[in-house]
């Protein structure tokens, strides 16, 4: 299956501006969309980064677009095809194997926080709309539409990388380059009153 | 299998207290634990509540021990023994049943931020630490015993409702009794700047 990727090369990440340089962003959030690509090519599916600008050393062909994300997914979305974010780098070949999979008209995989994280689309009747709220709204758009919607229940899926307690997470299930770039880059887990934080030494 | 829910009758979930007053803690956590309980039950496996204090009104059969989490965990610990922590709302039926079905001699679920939210245990060679960075810790004593480990990857075992962000998820997610009980306390889902967030009115 065709899997979109919508990704924003340039000034990524700004809510974790508190623990990186804006280079550093640009090169994690990069190490972030090598871990999707190659768990979408792992799982035996077809990775197209959709992006707003230009991106360098682009690990799969690029769709380039300027529009706002929802308009720029709805002008290439032809079901069956899948859409998943390019900041989940705890995905797993296994995890996307097992997404795309599952039966429905439309495949939700939510995001911690309301979002929408993955999503397989199989009926032409469904659009995206990523803006606020969007699993209340696709769920909201499916159902409008009599169309059978699937939610996946995964950690690996819910946890997007937004802000600085998300790169928890990473260092404690991460196996590929979004890890080892924070590893590289000397942050770490500690544990302080009885819970987990990150340091950057 | 026999399925120990850890729980602290009293004044529970402080991180709750910006939102929350201490009689709605009570009533919040109370409403939670029900939800966990019921889970279990319908999964077809044995619930029984592992508390530090009398439990008014306890769903299912209480042990109570006054010691700390693990020691009192590990003095009853009789493999294959499942624990499961009382404030995972977002919980089903089915949750349980997959989980605690899962191969391996350690079936761990782990918690958003580095917790251990549930256990399968079907070997004595393990011993629960609950203490500080547990999912860390329970892979390493697993791991020290060659024993095998299954990790479950799942957005309604990994949220554990300790803060009032957390309450997003009981309010897009949620089925059972917390659910109801934030609804029926004015909490609700507003979107403000593209964002979800929490809203008591």
């Amino acid at each position: 299956m065709r899997v979109l990727i919508p990704y924003t090369p340039t000034d990524p990440k700004s809510r974790l501006s508190p623990v990186m340089s804006a280079s550093e962003r640009t090169a994690f959030a990069h190490a972030m969309l090598e871990d999707v690509v190659e768990a979408i090519k792992t799982a035996g599916h077809t990775p197209e980064i959709l992006a707003d600008a230009v991106v360098p050393s682009a690990p799969a062909p690029v769709i380039e677009d300027e529009r706002p994300l929802s308009p720029a997914v709805n002008a290439v979305l032809d079901p069956p095809d899948a859409v998943i974010m390019a900041d989940m780098p705890l995905v797993t070949a296994g995890t996307v194997a097992d997404a795309l999979e599952r039966p429905g008209d439309v495949v939700i995989g939510p995001g911690r926080g309301g979002g929408t994280n993955l999503l397989v689309v199989r009926d032409d009747r469904f659009a995206v709309d990523y803006h606020g709220a969007s699993l209340e709204d696709h769920r909201r758009i499916a159902s409008s539409a009599d169309l059978v919607v699937t939610e996946v229940d995964s950690h690996r899926i819910s946890t997007d990388i937004d802000e600085p307690a998300d790169l928890v997470e990473v260092l404690l299930h991460g196996q590929g380059r979004a890890a080892n770039w924070l590893r590289e880059h000397q942050f770490e887990l500690v544990e302080t009153d009885g819970r987990v934080r990150l340091r950057r030494s």
